[in-house]
């Protein structure tokens, strides 16, 4: 006997007596490259359930357009100088983690430091730019906005949030710089790895001391970044006792591009709500080209490879071993690549500036997924179950993949090791070969897909959802409006500690008191 | 203009391919009283759905009946001894909370530990005659159950998951005898009161020092309950290394009786679900009886009240104080009062012992709760939006109804003080001449409905979803399995501050020795 799930009949009466939300006015301070690429499809789906949406730009953005037939878009004059910063800090991570400088950890660890602030320091100035348009400020604040919809590894929407006193709503993973869940949920050390240390939730000693040492530094980092690239804007914008960190927190809802079957499963809040995998839907028929390359295949099948949004090439000699080992292959290749073409490609591989990645990944000719672990890719290749050859380049990417290795869905290299001996090809006839692969990706698919909700349905209902209460204080918890050490119960062990240690020297010294009373009495007896 | 949710478009494409689940076997080891309520609920949902129901009762069980048209029941022998001495505990509790007892703090604290652990004992007894009925055992073995479903207010059902070997499903708020979430998510004392505290989230100082006291103390109270009641049988059934507490966390699915309009915002976990009001539900018509009487209010309107399953009756002194209160009303009174009728009754007062309470807080002329705080009745006012005068009795229903207060839909009052001056009589008035209590009830129960889900939908769904996946082990954090000292990082931070002492100490000493050796040489060379 097969039934319908709990949940269709709920759907049945909600469809019959639909509940309707006001159209809103949602004003967006976005941000770059994969991040912008998230936001435009929550944005898409806020647009079609006939929101209105304003974004402001920078006139330098790499991403977001100057016109759209969908939102409102401001433009703020910025330099060029910044956006570049942006690309060689890029660059550097690169070389940084192929092994081509020659630094120490600590010289690499300020010199990342450094450039971090330098990069936030640049987006402030696009903070800046908005606020000194003293033409755009009167029109944000006449219009009225319902919310504010900013992803936090940049600061600008959360200070613009407080000055026009809007409810915010975050499309977040990362917070400048760290892992959003450490900023709001507690997040015991002991089984939660820090993002760049390569550690599982199942960490040996060892691990588990560097991991603090890894939390110490991130934290180092964050402070500094928030000091120097944000703080003197809120302090000269909005008024002393306006800190930068406790309007992170006042956030209303925390739209996480995760969930835990991507994520280790750890302690969360209830403005948290998970959208990992949003951007994943079932794939449409592939266009032409892209059509008669797969189908030409045969049984072997396709391989797909891209660097994501950020990387435009690599360096040749990589490119070089890359290609030569695609050409061994019997299966089929296309090769997401942006630079020059190497002059050893193979017959099978295609090179293109773009694909339907998410369509690709849902064909079912596609046997594997070429990745650097971008959350983006990694949410796809689990939507399809496809199984991943990982070649994680920086930040996050190598974490990522670690995430689905750990569940046996993926082999991973490195960037320092992928064009020595044979091991990029026998990664990649490891995967194709062995079924483990692919049935653990096919098992993440299942349990992602197994949701009460379409994770961008969500993301739009709780948008909606603050538009309806003016916010979601209701779900804010207090522990974001308590200094540390009452967190911690600090004061209240100090206090205990104390009272006990008097009441134990006042026992102490009465009873030595007593002893010598005593004593004096006895000799005087004598 | 005016737009569908987000979620429309998706979930009229559920229904377009509804996605099928196999019909499950469930095995439910059920408690008493209003917890029984609760689980027949979720247990009538799961068998429309065309799930089949097993349910192991106690042979004395007050609330689950021996036949039933919709489950399959198991009756297991157990002692009326048992059952009786869990009513005395009832009246010694009312005793207490009325000042009746003349028992100090520490011996009413002493004296009710020793009553848990006793009761305890007694649903241990009912665990052991399940164990020791061995055709009923090999009956639950052969049946293949798809997992355990149970409330681990009573460890039967904990016990028996283990022992069967299957997934195993909380219907929680109470854990024998702490509040769910302290048994599985970080809980920072210092916005996070204790049950009985009678705090809020916003706690002075002196607040914070005692609520740790408390947590202490039901921590004392939950490791004798454990120690005594059921590791025993642990001990014997599932042999050494099954660790009680440890089989508590091992739970798939927590389906936790809560939400955040509710609960005061906190740490939660991601195998957490809140189905909070999954009971409550559109009014139906009232019954003829009833609908005479609320029709005949006038505009005045009705007040319901009613003290819950457990108490069956209050002393008699209070009972003609609130007969006589009732009155002197120009509203109808409604009153759900098992116990003698007190000979001072208005005429505009109906006393039965039982009503359509979901039905009747639905009705437009009902103005006025009149509640003694247990979960289901706070989450039913809230559902309908209407305002309460709060009469707990023990337990955890002040800290309910302060829940209630403190959002400003509430009016509190004591069982000492219930009696004494106009107290009761003020509090009504007062309740339903201020608009703002209805006022604050009603933007709660708007908060409360803007669910991307129904509750009750949403607890099937988590069972199925463990049904279908053998499990939710993804959901389960690495915390569960680490001894409290990893936990919390103990062992680093001893081995860090070892290593600094070390450090520090040999730098002390090499300076030393040094600072001699220069010495010497400069007293020889003198």
């Amino acid at each position: 006997m097969r039934v319908l799930y709990g949940c269709s009949a709920l759907l049945l009466l909600v469809i019959l007596a639909p509940r309707v939300c006001e159209a809103g006015k949602i004003l967006v301070f976005p941000s770059e490259g994969s991040h912008w690429v998230n936001m435009d499809i929550i944005l898409q789906a806020l647009h079609s359930q006939g929101h209105n949406i304003t974004i402001v730009r920078s006139s330098k953005s790499w991403y977001v357009k100057e016109n759209s037939s969908c939102y409102h878009i401001y433009t703020v004059q910025v330099e060029r100088s910044s956006y570049q910063k942006l690309a060689n800090l890029m660059t550097e991570f690169l070389k940084f983690e192929r092994g081509a400088l020659s630094l120490g950890f600590l010289q690499m660890a300020v010199g990342m430091i450094g450039s971090f602030v330098d990069v936030h320091k640049i987006i402030g100035e696009y903070a800046l730019a908005i606020l000194e348009d003293q033409e755009l400020i009167r029109i944000l604040k006449d219009t009225k906005f319902d919310l504010v919809l900013t992803d936090p590894c940049w600061g600008t929407g959360i200070i613009l949030a407080k000055y026009l006193n809007l409810p915010l709503v975050f499309n977040v993973r990362w917070l400048t710089p760290i892992e959003g869940h450490l900023a709001i949920a507690p997040s015991p050390l002991s089984y939660i790895p820090i993002t760049r240390s390569g550690y599982t939730d199942k960490m040996t000693f060892f691990q588990r001391v560097k991991n603090i040492f890894f939390h110490l530094m991130s934290q180092t980092q964050r402070y500094l970044v928030t000091k120097l690239a944000y703080q003197p804007i809120c302090d000269k914008y909005l008024g002393p006792g306006n800190d930068f960190n406790d309007m992170v927190l006042d956030a209303d809802i925390w739209l996480m591009r995760a969930d835990f079957v991507f994520e280790y499963p750890r302690p969360t809040m209830p403005n948290v709500v998970y959208i990992g995998g949003f951007q994943c839907k079932p794939p449409k028929p592939l266009p032409q080209p892209f059509d008669d390359f797969v189908q030409s295949s045969g049984e072997h099948g396709v391989i797909i490879m891209s660097l994501g949004t950020f990387v435009s090439e690599l360096p040749a000699d990589i490119t070089k071993k890359i290609s030569a080992v695609f050409a061994e292959l019997p299966q089929k290749v296309i090769w997401k690549h942006k630079g020059a073409k190497p002059d050893n490609l193979g017959n099978n591989t295609l090179v293109v500036d773009w694909m339907p990645q998410n369509d690709l990944l849902g064909h079912p000719k596609v046997k594997l997924f070429v990745a650097h672990g971008g959350t983006n890719g990694v949410q796809e290749a689990i939507y399809h179950g496809v199984p991943v050859v990982g070649l994680p380049l920086f930040f996050d990417q190598y974490d990522n993949l670690l995430r689905l290795k750990e569940r046996g869905g993926a082999k991973l290299l490195t960037i320092q090791t992928v064009d020595k001996d044979n091991n990029f090809l026998e990664a990649i006839q490891e995967v194709l070969n062995e079924p483990s692969y692919t049935l653990s990706m096919q098992r993440l698919s299942r349990l992602h897909r197994d949701q009460p909700m379409e994770p961008l349905d969500n993301a739009v209902f709780w948008i909606e959802h603050v538009m309806r209460h003016k916010g979601a204080n209701h779900l804010k918890a207090e522990s974001y409006r308590l200094p540390w050490y009452v967190y911690h119960s600090v004061d209240v062990i100090v206090f205990v500690a104390g009272a006990v240690l008097l009441f134990l020297l006042t026992v102490f010294f009465s009873i030595r008191c007593l002893y010598t009373v005593m004593c004096k009495r006895k000799v005087k007896r004598n």
